[in-house]
């Protein structure tokens, strides 16, 4: 029992949540230990029911434990696995939650030891508040939680952050790390850069305080995202800057023509306009779905974080191992192999 | 009874919410009579309870309305201002919601006859639908709505005015319709143009079907206003292209500062997200209150709506009008009068 273990390392926001989601688990048959370098914080998600133990040091966090859960901002990541391989159990399986993804599995691939098997996660969820008491079991409901497994991690790995993922009611998207930081920083990164930009516009200008008085629900939801985690904003900023200034380049272009169609006359504004309604009312209607070839059976993960942790975790990662074939080499064989088709024809 | 009418022009969403608004009033006294271009929408509007009865006419909706409120996008109410007169019962008082108010006090003035009492109104409440089917009673609860009353418009149809924005749980707050377009444009129609050019730059991109697939609420936050109705979005634009122009301008300086900040490193970008984090937060916790000055009271509207109505309404409206003191001749005056601080010291 000692050995079915899961490490949560962060617990803030995401971390707590994914707590409160394994914890809620019928019949779970693992313990969940946590760490936070804000003690208060960690107690606070024990108190909320999202661990079972709340622990002061990464190595007790992390031995004998079969899965490690980074819930960090991304620079507090990279010291995380600069120092975790010194405790890892071998075959242990570590994943995170972070924002960007092409420096987090460069940093892996470097510090992680070679019998360690890292899965790059990213949950596409999140709230303006930040700390556990913000948590919720719910927060993954429906969201989806792009995975990006490293070529050293085994299918038992790969299905064990798939079970995570979907026990936490979320929907697995396999994705190529330097893709995953393109699209993120136009999707989140840059939203993120223009709530904060709105927010500045108006509380820098001289009207402020009767602008203020003026702002409805409309003002309010553009700048929510301006009140998220500076720590993680900055981090995210920080190893995805040149998506991030592409993508600015971009919104800068969209302004640009949209002040051409302001200055071109009523009938351009209201194209602008009806066009815009057309394709996000079909977005949010009918929003693009996951692929699959014909044929090809999505992995049969439901279970597998239960199944890994029926019986003596290191037991069953040892047979486990026996079984497989050697690790794919690459991200791309790999999802050719669970029988995932490449985000990109 | 007949004369206790109020008409609402314009049944979508605003104008359904507030019908419902209005029927919710217990022991009413007045009638509620609607129309709109769709008359679909206005039967609906009176099967969801938001009207008694629903016209095919302008001429039938104001005849005998004691209180005339436009619902409709900015250029409609144009026409709307320039038809009205005719119809109207000498002594009316005429509001509309429309989301610029410079333009608006303008035709109010050049079109209504002298009879008529004009109290300009927005309300800072919406949805992402539009139309009856969307609207509720409690939409402007705890809002913010714009009151700008003409310098024809006497005390009497500001409070009736008032009294509707209260009965409807807003909190009114008078503005120079100038000032009030130059802050909406700050806090709403900008913002709006932000989630258009959010949504349009990712729509518009190659990797579109792929970046759909990682957004999360994020992006559909962000994306929010830009299912919004275009006409209203258009007409907001002809009406405050000045204005809106500027604030772009302001809006690519901030995303300049920000861009300057991503080039320089770690520390400035965690200044600007930890500065703007603090200060948002403070807006959400603390808004900005409405000043009084010492020892004024607030004007005491909260049930003149009710009271308007309780008698045939022609008679008091000429009751009031003769107990009354010539209507002040400019904004500035009212406000005076009606011992409301100017927004702008």
């Amino acid at each position: 029992m000692a050995d079915n273990r899961i490490a949560i390392i962060g617990t803030g926001l995401i971390g707590t949540s994914i707590g409160l989601g394994l914890a809620a688990r019928p019949n779970r048959n693992y313990e969940l230990v946590g760490i936070d370098r804000d003690r208060a914080a960690a107690r606070t998600a024990k108190k909320l029911g999202a661990l079972d133990r709340e622990v002061g040091s990464l190595e007790e966090a992390v031995e004998r434990a079969g899965l490690v859960i980074i819930a960090t901002p991304v620079m507090a990541a990279r010291r995380i696995l600069e120092d975790l391989g010194r405790f890892l159990m071998p075959g242990a399986v570590v994943t995170d939650v972070c924002s960007t993804k092409a420096e987090v599995m460069r940093w892996a691939a470097e510090y992680l030891p070679e019998t360690a098997h890292f899965v790059g996660g990213h949950p596409m969820a999140g709230k303006e508040k930040s700390g556990p008491e913000a948590a919720s079991a719910s927060l993954f409901e429906g969201a989806t939680w792009a995975v990006t497994p490293s070529p050293r991690a085994d299918e038992r790995a790969v299905q064990a952050v798939l079970g995570l993922v979907e026990t936490l009611g979320a929907i697995p998207l396999y994705i190529d790390p330097a893709e995953h930081d393109q699209y993120a920083a136009a999707v989140s990164h840059v939203p993120l850069i223009a709530s904060v930009a709105l927010f500045r516009m108006v509380r820098d200008s001289q009207g402020w305080e009767d602008a203020a008085l003026l702002a409805g629900p409309g003002f309010r939801d553009m700048t929510r995202l301006a009140s998220g985690d500076p720590t993680m904003a900055r981090d995210i900023m920080l190893t995805n800057r040149e998506a991030v200034l592409h993508w600015i380049g971009r919104l800068e272009a969209e302004l640009r023509t949209i002040r051409t169609a302001l200055e071109s006359g009523a009938e351009p504004v209201y194209d602008l306009f009806y066009s815009t309604q057309l394709d996000r009312d079909t977005f949010i209607q009918n929003p693009p779905q996951r692929r699959r070839p014909e044929g090809a059976e999505p992995p049969s993960a439901r279970d597998a974080i239960g199944r890994m942790f029926v019986g003596g975790l290191y037991d069953k990662i040892k047979e486990a191992s026996d079984r497989l074939p050697a690790a794919p080499r690459d991200d791309r064989e790999l999802k050719r192999k669970l029988g995932i088709e490449d985000e990109r024809p």
